[in-house]
């Protein structure tokens, strides 16, 4: 299972299921896993931001890791960003022994010049192997990095094992037409671009240039279907579906908060057993939960996967 | 015309008219202005960060205030913040001494503490005169500084000349509740809550606490038409409103380029007569303008108010 | 009286002496321009960070630039840096009307790629003139923008009117070299450096290629001295002179409380009448007021100078 | 072997000795753990910033502490900062298990406010265990969190089982005499402070309060000479050691080269073999390397050590 320069559709965010108590629920973790392949991802990402990686221990991450490579159909991407490159190379080579299609790494946080980024992504592909597939993470508004296109373009080009973009750059429309630009006038070679950020401007990224998403929403099976929707030239439509849902993704795209509505809704739709996350983490205040069910409610009048 | 610990309803972020050649568009500020009213309006802000306000000359700020001072018949606030207090206080006072209804002040750049925070709220309105009304502007996206909500009622309870808070944290809904929990328990004083942010939570603030919406959103008339539903109490409906716009609110708030989506609507609308922007100021691509006028068609078929 | 691509020397950051009660000390300015002609400063900078600029309205801003530049025989600088280009330019253009020498521009607090840096600069270029000489400061540590080599080599490739550039990276001793080798190599055109950050690296920097200081260091008869002796080539005596004052130099570069140390030194000198700031403005403890006369004393023992 | 509320001296910030290859150079971590001790230190702090914890792998930091704690016969202290509580805790268990005696935990990236301050300790220590010993570390200038003296009380407040402030905010001497008062007074219990910002104001921390030094300064030994002349009230004597030491503690502190020329003397005072860091590492330019060795020449002059 590899990803390319090629690569469409949907990339979900994988979340970590925990029991109650806070251990690994492997049984959620399976479940999780066929759920992302049966609502049609093309690929799962796993321990990024929004998988909690850094509340886990390293035998823990490799325990996932080989957990859903061994069960998925379709390919997957380990997210190996860390303080250091040490521990970024070592979870990048056992993800790789293990069988993961190739790994995303963000920027580090100390690069304040476009030179340091650049340098960082150079220090970082030297650390996993240059024969390692790796995305790259763009997604200032979280990790303090602004990456300019010219400085993704650069990057893309010192790096042929870069084969994909996790746009989620804030705002991101142009950034998306630029690359795409660069590409047809040939300064730039071929790369994947998925879109994250919750989804918030998954109704025109397509039309810009993007070849669908990487993000953890929790109706990737809605991903899926929006995305084929635009494959197809159905804009209207796309639209329609995607307007049903925007309430929704823009109150799960919430920082910090998100990830508790996100688990919420996997545990309603039956997917994992506990919402629980590893401490720090930010719970849904009864308001918010009912906020969140009242949104449900009201997306399943046009969409009956929401009625749950 | 005052505001007041009470005040409710919508306070418009007004854009700053400008004509092609970047010179002040007087006429189109009156317009501006008139519009702002018929809307449902029961304030307006200016020369806040979107009214391009450090892109003025002191004397052309001051006509501003001159001349959108002396035509509404609502309060107006003008936003005040500047690098150091000197500057402050005399916008300040010039603002006071032609009619403005009270200022807002947002927090110093260098506030890395609770206390430096609090400490700046102080020297502020020692600078600004304890007598004058002002609103408190809570804008960690673009100003960096998170106010925690136990400073937030530290500020309100030290200054009683702050009368409103200009609640645009994100995520922000708790600290609403937050806020609101610690008036009913006494802890805290009455003030009033507008929101900002675009208008991006607007369906869910007046619930969680809040009077209304301070923003700049290019459909004033439907914030006005939102806050009454949940004032009468007609959630499903001020959903299905909220709903409506969201594609275009969401659209708009985007960091940078949102004025510019802004100034186009209006411009569509017909109350400004250009949508220049001074430098540095961000353009709408050709397919940016498409996206909006798009997402504007969407939206007139549930408001025909945006039918344009 | 101009300065140009080769100035050398000592630029005196000049403080702005107040009296006790916060009223500009004219007196006082008088004085302070006559002290640094008479150490031998063959510029003054006036109205930057340690000036205590954002305290001043903009009539007084404008009164201190007429009456600095119509006594100092010396070329006077004033720092022009503001959060728009309106006031900018406005403040720009006054300054030149009233005869100063040039400009000093800080980076904007927004810029956050190269582009970005490089774009504010041609902004605030148009802004202020291309017809006017301008100094480009490079200060990370609070300015918080970090202004890679490439990029000053651009922005001075870009705007002929950039005549200097005052250095307080830090660490900063390699950009200089770097910066002068680009030069040698013919990649960069001529212009000068003057060095910054309190001094503190004046044992060194000319050697690797600076022409001189730009710093408020209360001795600047002593960093005349210094530039002096590393021009006549006596490097141990220049190092002598410059650990003499190290532990003063260290102990007054302290942010914020540093401009404190500096209005100490120059009162206990006779220049200025008071060391009074303006608010926010951070006061020296008893404890510390006696570290500095400490230091002050240990000083004399190699300087009579500090013999106070 | 422990440290306590009481620890006096110098805790030496041990460096990460390399062989030309990057491999950990074992011998030269044996060697370096004798000099320390044979240098007067009471304590020795491995895997902080400057001892490239980042560039380990999770094996090689074990390695490393089991071979310093089983040499040493003073208290040994781990960094154990890491983005995740459960690395964290990981590493802190097992650090205590070789026979540390204590760890170093230094504030969350996140933290924007005091309550997240306070609470992102709170769940530090419920991480590594009540039970475990350690130092709070606040160090701004790296960390970007500053810590404000009421919140470094309330962290030592709430949290019996922190011994120590490792104090290198800056400016930090007011900071030192703050908390010492509010001992005094009664509103604080006893705890420890080492400075540590490469010794740059260690001529006046112990007489504001501190009970010594806790940095990597290549002269360890006239460190604690040092602390060993003011515990003596030799005042003069002290500064005059210190005195001929600055120009070169000066240039050790500069951010990110600091750690070449730390390993450039502690190689050319035989200590180390190899001067070599892993990447991402600065090393000296020549020109860089001259300029220290003609300091270390010059601090010869007073100081028989430096002579090397």
């Amino acid at each position: 299972m590899t990803f390319s320069t090629s690569s469409k559709g949907v990339y979900a965010i994988a979340a970590t299921p925990f029991h109650d108590d806070g251990a690994i629920d492997f049984n959620s973790v399976d479940r999780l896993t066929d759920f992302y392949e049966e609502s049609g991802c093309t690929g799962i990402t796993i321990l990024g931001i929004m998988g909690e990686a850094p509340k886990l221990e390293a035998d823990e991450s490799r325990a996932i890791i080989k957990r859903v490579v061994e069960r998925a159909k379709i390919p997957v991407i380990v997210g190996v960003s860390a303080p250091g490159f040490a521990a970024m190379r070592s979870l990048a080579r056992s993800s790789m022994d293990m069988g993961a299609a190739g790994v995303m790494i963000a920027p580090g946080q100390g690069a304040k010049t476009d030179e340091q980024t650049i340098n960082y992504f150079a220090g970082a592909v030297e650390a996993v192997g240059e024969d390692v597939p790796w995305v790259l993470q763009d997604y200032p508004l979280t990790l303090n990095t602004v990456i300019a296109t010219s400085v993704v373009a650069k990057i893309i080009t010192n790096h042929p094992s870069c084969l994909m973009l996790k746009h989620e750059d804030w705002p991101g429309l142009e950034k998306i037409s630029k690359l795409r630009a660069m590409q047809k006038s040939g300064e730039l070679r071929e790369f994947s671009i998925l879109c994250g950020n919750g989804g918030m401007f998954l109704d025109f990224e397509p039309e810009r240039g993007a070849d669908g998403a990487m993000t953890g929403y929790g109706f990737p099976d809605m991903l899926s279907e929006l995305v084929s929707l635009f494959a197809e030239g159905k804009r209207d439509e796309a639209h329609d579906l995607f307007d049903a849902h925007l309430p929704l993704i823009r109150y799960e795209q919430q920082l910090g908060v998100g990830l508790a509505v996100r688990k919420h809704i996997l545990k309603r739709r039956g997917v994992i057993a506990s919402d629980a996350q590893r401490k720090p983490g930010q719970m849904l205040t009864a308001t918010a939960k009912a906020e969140v069910d009242y949104l449900l409610a009201r997306v399943a009048r046009h969409d009956k996967r929401a009625a749950l």
